[in-house]
């Protein structure tokens, strides 16, 4: 299996370790399968060949492997998470909930997380983000709060770790740099047993090598 | 495999044939596995024991299968979808695809669409949803035109029906009543195809009855 990854040769401050082409990273790092990558420059992924060869919707991340082109970063873990028990187990059950993790971290948790970081990234000077924040903050703590009961004192969101944890941890990162964890404590340390893994310390190494030219090829 | 599913007993007019129980009702039409419904009452779903033992957010739906509790339409479909390969296909490359297109649907279309239609149902008397809604309108609209033209002449967006599909149309529902898909012809094409299968149909028909009261137990 040959991978090669979609992901950007520069990216603002703000965005670096965010770009959703960790997720993929990671996920291929716990697979242990190798990769290489094909850097965009600045709207290149809003541009042909890109958007035609590899994603619709200009946006990173995409993969080409083999004879397979796909994107969407949850779909793509979910792809690398059949030939990866570390990823998805192999009993459906198991199978299932992890699945069911990972749908809930990029539909129910990244929906309105996200709309609070481009809040403050992208409208903070819009007098209608102004007005919105103080609403959707409160519905983002009301969901920390039910995913905080759900993980209660466990170390991961099912029995162990699996792609739902691997997504669930990258949305729970676009919190970075503010405080709305703080009120979880069981949260914060679930966010930072999910960036000790070597896995993960190898995939945001190779993604900020990326963009500073430092990688060396797979 | 005996399922009970989870729905509501009955719905303000807006949400006729929008709750997301449709989406697991078709795909286990689609599946031909018979199913079971528990009814919620009013504010049922945001109380115990409902938030305990089905769906920790307080949202609807979600299934109980022998051991199995899990929530997430998208990742229930996916679940169903193992067990059918009229929503999954047997082959590697083409499960990729069928699940882009579901991880798709909801995170890259319902993500803007369903901001859209809040903004219409549940804030429309907001300062800042009428200062919103300009922009997010442009935002669905380069959206929608990527995914018509991703789409193109096809039937459906990969070579057969899939459970990709079975996401986007239910997606693509929630802009009923507006006239954004007008610019797009084959995107409202696709739509009717969807909700012309037998399958579709059923599963509407029984969200209805449940509403009404008058579905007979499967």
């Amino acid at each position: 299996m040959t991978i090669q990854l979609s992901a950007f040769k520069s990216i603002p401050d703000f965005a670096r370790g965010q770009v959703r082409d960790l997720r993929v990273r990671w996920a291929l790092e716990e697979a242990g399968i190798p990769y290489t990558t094909k850097l965009l420059g600045q709207g290149e992924q809003k541009s042909e060949p890109y958007v035609t060869d590899w994603q619709p919707f200009g946006q990173v991340p995409a993969i080409h492997e083999d004879g397979l082109h796909m994107f969407e970063s949850g779909a793509i873990v979910l792809h690398i998470g059949e030939t990866s028990d570390v990823l998805l187990p192999k009993d459906p059950a198991g199978r299932a909930r992890a699945t069911q993790w990972l749908l809930c971290a990029l539909n129910t948790m990244e929906v309105v997380i996200q709309q609070y970081a481009s809040i403050n990234i992208f409208f903070a000077n819009e007098e209608w983000a102004k007005l919105r924040k103080p609403s959707l903050e409160e519905q983002m703590k009301g969901r920390l709060h039910a995913l905080s009961k759900a993980l209660g004192s466990k170390d991961w969101l099912d029995a162990r770790f699996t792609a739902g944890d691997l997504l669930m941890i990258t949305v729970l990162r676009i919190l970075n740099g503010t405080n709305f964890l703080d009120a979880t404590p069981n949260l914060v340390a679930y966010k930072k047993r999910g960036e000790a893994r070597s896995a993960f310390q190898r995939a945001l190494n190779a993604q900020i090598a990326d963009i500073e030219g430092t990688r060396s090829a797979a």
